[in-house]
């Protein structure tokens, strides 16, 4: 029950509405932990004593940031799909099958080992928060093994068996195996389900086929995330509100009736839409427009899609300054949907924001402000804090 | 004269046409170096003794970046305007005066601090080369002051007196005092003379302007760079090579005809085009065509520019992951531009490869190959190895 004190925060951003502007921003902070949680926060003047204190000189420190969509667990890499598409071949998905020959045939210390390097990386630049999804086995044992792996680092694990047909597998056969004996098989070792819906794609599952997983899904008591209208309009956006999605993600191509259906849901725990600009940036593709959905009403996550395919990238900062530079949003909105944002994407209210009783993980930035993340591109300023 | 050996090294970048590609690699490979200068390349296999030895475990190493275009030597902080800029201000050069009253104020030692902790900064992300402009004095005794800092940390220093014109000073009256007494001021710290040449913005110098200071600079004996062609089209590009100008830099707006005038003298010594990426990032504006450029048989080069107001960043490898992204680059021709390209457009033969002779200038990366700069954007995998 030691308590220890987090003081010369030179500005603390709480996401707590009894601070200043719309992320709850004190200056001069400080802040007590207890057993792994926030239970006081105010000004450094007015902290109480504690067994321990560290000073961090005036830095600023935001909520850990939530990557709340990766793809962690595989093996191999493919930076020379990598090259070629930048050389001009167009990205449909169909890479994704060399990653799942490369994984069955990686052992779990492998895979562990990848892992761990990969969070250890994450942590490195500040985030606290990490949801894993499987979709590198498409066959029950592996997809399996592959969400027992991401359980022994994060409780956000996906079930993703419905990430591509694989190759030579009829359709309708397979659907039938991931709803049938890959979902019994995973989903003790899952929170969430997902499915790969983008209908313009030959490898991912079109609109009925989604149905089928996430209704499948959800009677196994998984809660639902859906891949969707990223590389095309479809029926992502609206399978996602049809069926209490907790988050679209991806999101790129939405219709104004998209907007509008995700608006509407927005004030009854609809979707979050969650925006992954590292695979535009690694895709060489249009950006999605995040002011549009922030100014109709809907909430934003950044996450980093994480994965050897589309954006082997594990830096939330960058998706920040990212989403200011690319996606039209201001700073304090970027910051917002890194932190707040992917909590609430992952249905989470104890990370995310460091209110009284949030779980005490702090990502602090060798800069005097949060506005750094944006203004600062590239430079290594965001760490997590060990308390 | 103690000989280290670096061994273990993956892949090894060295722009020696011995070795295999466009950037000389040599797989499973190892380097000696003695008194800071690379005296054997090779394989791993067939290394030398030596006095010590450091085994890089697979990682990759290529030259050290060569940073040819910062402005690290300043006071204060201008996220507000970056702020303001990203909620819709535009950008025009207007801003530059407040990083000149702050610096002015500022002491020598708290300049120093700001300067070296930059510094520090961008070797730990792999910058071992790097150019420093002044431009935040304009007034003689701050100018000369900034360059004898810029001089504490690099042989690379340039006079840039002729950043903006002062408000409230007349222009005539400002031209003949940079080429007057300023220039006899900050000649003998200066290695080259810069000017920003942009008719569009009233801050900046239109052609005859730009003409006369940098004439003046060349019989001064200082080496030429040339801001230009940044904000729109205009003459800088064709100054820079009737000038016989080291670097054009920026180089967004170019016309068919400018680019035919860059291929003609790259030949002969002509100018070096160094994009900056990171200031069409941090100002939304369209990113520069490098293809285009190295298609005509242009060099390029790769750098930050960083500075308080249009890209505050000191990251090279961001700078090669945009150079990638948007510039059109393959990542061979974006590596290549961020380490020789810099080296040429600041006519150095002993930094920006690692040929033997070369200075033991290294960057290693936690990763296998040079590629995932560009494929693994806003990770920290590349640092400067000091051997
Ligand atoms: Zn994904
Ligand atoms: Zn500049």
């Amino acid at each position: 029950m030691t308590a220890r004190l987090v003081t010369g925060i030179g500005e603390l951003v709480t996401h707590d509405e009894r601070f200043a502007g719309p992320l709850g921003v004190l200056r001069d902070a400080a802040l007590v932990v207890q057993d792994g949680v926030v239970v006081w926060v105010g000004p450094a003047s007015a902290a109480p004593a504690a067994d321990r204190a560290r000073d961090l000189g005036g830095r600023a420190v935001l909520p850990g940031f939530v990557d709340s969509h990766t793809h962690l667990v595989f093996a191999g890499d493919r930076s020379d799909e990598f090259e070629a598409r930048m050389a001009g071949a167009p990205y449909t998905g169909g890479g994704i099958e060399r990653t799942v020959a490369a994984t069955r045939a990686a052992t779990d210390d492998e895979l562990r080992a990848r892992l761990a390097a990969l969070v250890a990386e994450a942590h490195a630049q500040g985030t606290t928060t990490l949801e894993v999804k499987s979709g590198y086995g498409l066959d029950v044992p592996t997809e399996a093994r592959l969400l027992r792996l991401a359980g022994e680092v994060t409780a956000e694990t996906t079930f993703l068996g419905a990430h591509v047909v694989p190759t030579g597998v009829d359709r309708a056969d397979y659907v039938a195996l991931v709803v049938g004996p890959m979902l019994d098989a995973c989903a003790p070792h899952a929170r969430w389900a997902d499915v790969f819906c983008e209908p313009s794609s030959p490898h991912a599952f079109d609109e009925d086929e989604a149905r089928t997983v996430l209704t499948a899904a959800a009677r196994a008591g998984l809660g639902l995330r859906v891949h969707g209208n990223q590389l095309g309009p479809g029926p992502g956006a609206r399978l996602a509100v049809e069926l209490g999605a907790a988050s679209l993600d991806h999101g790129t191509h939405l219709t104004d009736a998209d907007v509008a259906a995700l608006a509407d849901a927005a004030g009854h725990g609809g979707p979050v839409v969650t925006l992954l600009p590292g695979v535009e940036l690694s895709t060489r593709s249009p950006f999605p427009d995040a002011r549009r959905l922030l100014d109709a009403g809907v909430e934003v996550a950044l996450a980093t899609d994480c994965n050897p395919g589309t954006c082997f990238s594990t830096s939330m900062p960058l998706m920040v300054a990212l989403g200011v530079a690319h996606l039209r949003m201001t700073t304090d909105q970027a910051v917002r949907a890194a932190t707040l944002g992917g909590a609430h994407a992952l249905r989470r209210d104890d990370v995310g924001h460091l209110r009284i009783g949030a779980r005490a993980d702090l990502c602090v930035l060798d800069a005097p402000t949060y506005r750094h993340l944006a203004y600062r591109p590239g430079v290594p300023i965001a760490h997590a804090l060990p308390v």
